[in-house]
């Protein structure tokens, strides 16, 4: 996979792209990284600026069409093949596991960071193919969101990850999340690991995590039980855990 | 504000700490930026190991307690006050707007960054006092989502934003999502710029914004048009946006 970014900010990638699997990805010729500053693009060759006075007055700057446009068909010339052009904006799609593994399946990804800026809306309307944000928050820049999106879309290619990237970093495989973990010593400062786990009884074990896979996500995710097929045992669980919430509450505020 | 990332990638964080406004933020005194490997108070000092199998069996490994309780009391001894202690997770609690103002009011936030693994439980229990999570997909490691949360807070710290971060950049302000914007050429390659806005009438240019903004966010984000108050006008224009998404979506499937 070939990944693009254009970005003014392109030291901000240096570390990121050299650690760990993004890193491992590029050594393997599994993935390719290049950042493209568009500052370069400019038609301003005394400035060098890439933004301009919103049309119809308004606080802030607008990032122009031309160096979005030049620099992206800079990138496309050196490759064969439609890329996905995706813009990193607040008003974008939402960033999720089945967006991940959608982009996963392309050969080029084009990524455009803004920063501090709005972007002229022609670049929105002819040169991008997906608009994606990664939550309800605001940021200075497209920079990060495009990190965390390649990240989250290179460990998906086959080969990147081997045997130290474990399932347990994987929360929503099962549509639980991940039940308590513990490892050695089996007392920290007084802290005991549970009973159960030092049993050795492997179906008491898997009782047990499965029990408290469906606690945590009760009480901390309840809304991915919505679809989760709850059998009669699980059910009453839900309704004692319902209670000790409601106590809790209760408690709380007196 | 003090900030004290633990990570066993701190050479991620270089480029990030060091552009924009984190930079600037630092150079005015506003915040300072520290990243700790935890992997140097692992008390394996052959191997360096800051991991184990977990307790139970099963795939992966376990981030140990020991060196993520040493690292974070290390941190903690340099500086008087309580700081927050905020856990990477994916099973956290979402960051949004809210909660970024509410860590903006901190004096020192403490971030435990995992890579690949799970956390053994006692840390969950004794140490941290906030989990957090930046989206549902999966990443490789806390270090990004860390990223996301400094900018998000320490942009909103008094001092840091200058006039070169525009208003422009904050979607969510006013409930709406942003109205399109244009900059120079008032044609950009056969693509021109909406009349109205070269008009010079602001009341116009206010009205066609406004309504540009209901039907962005109508089309992108219906979700929030459900606290937004509509008046008589703007129920009409949602009611015909309505019809034309289902025309649309039927001759799509046609």
């Amino acid at each position: 996979m070939k990944i693009d970014v254009l970005s003014l900010f392109p030291e901000m990638f240096t570390g990121v792209f050299q650690s760990s699997i993004l890193k491992k990805a590029a050594e393997n010729g599994l993935a390719t990284f290049n950042v493209t500053d568009y500052r370069e693009f400019s038609e301003d060759k005394k400035h060098h600026r890439v933004d301009d006075y919103p049309y119809g007055g308004g606080a802030g700057m607008v990032l122009k069409a031309q160096p979005i446009f030049d620099a992206v068909e800079h990138v496309k010339a050196k490759v064969e093949g439609t890329p996905r052009v995706i813009l990193m904006t607040p008003q974008g799609d939402r960033l999720d596991h089945q967006k991940a593994v959608e982009l996963s399946k392309e050969e080029h990804l084009i990524f455009i960071c803004g920063h501090y800026e709005g972007y002229d809306e022609r670049i929105r309307e002819q040169l991008v193919t997906d608009e994606l944000s990664i939550g309800d928050y605001v940021l200075t820049g497209g920079e990060l969101p495009a990190m965390v999106i390649i990240d989250s879309v290179v460990r998906l290619l086959p080969g990147v990850l081997g045997n130290e990237a474990s399932p347990i970093a994987d929360s929503f495989s099962n549509g639980l999340l991940e039940h308590p973990q513990y490892t050695r010593p089996a007392n920290f400062r007084g802290l005991e690991v549970p009973e159960v786990l030092l049993s050795g009884h492997h179906k008491n074990i898997e009782a047990w995590r499965h029990k408290e896979s469906l606690r945590r996500t009760f009480f901390r995710r309840p809304d991915l039980l919505e679809h989760y097929p709850l059998d009669e045992k699980e059910r009453q669980w839900i309704e004692e855990w319902r209670q000790e919430k409601k106590h809790s509450r209760i408690s709380k505020d007196q």
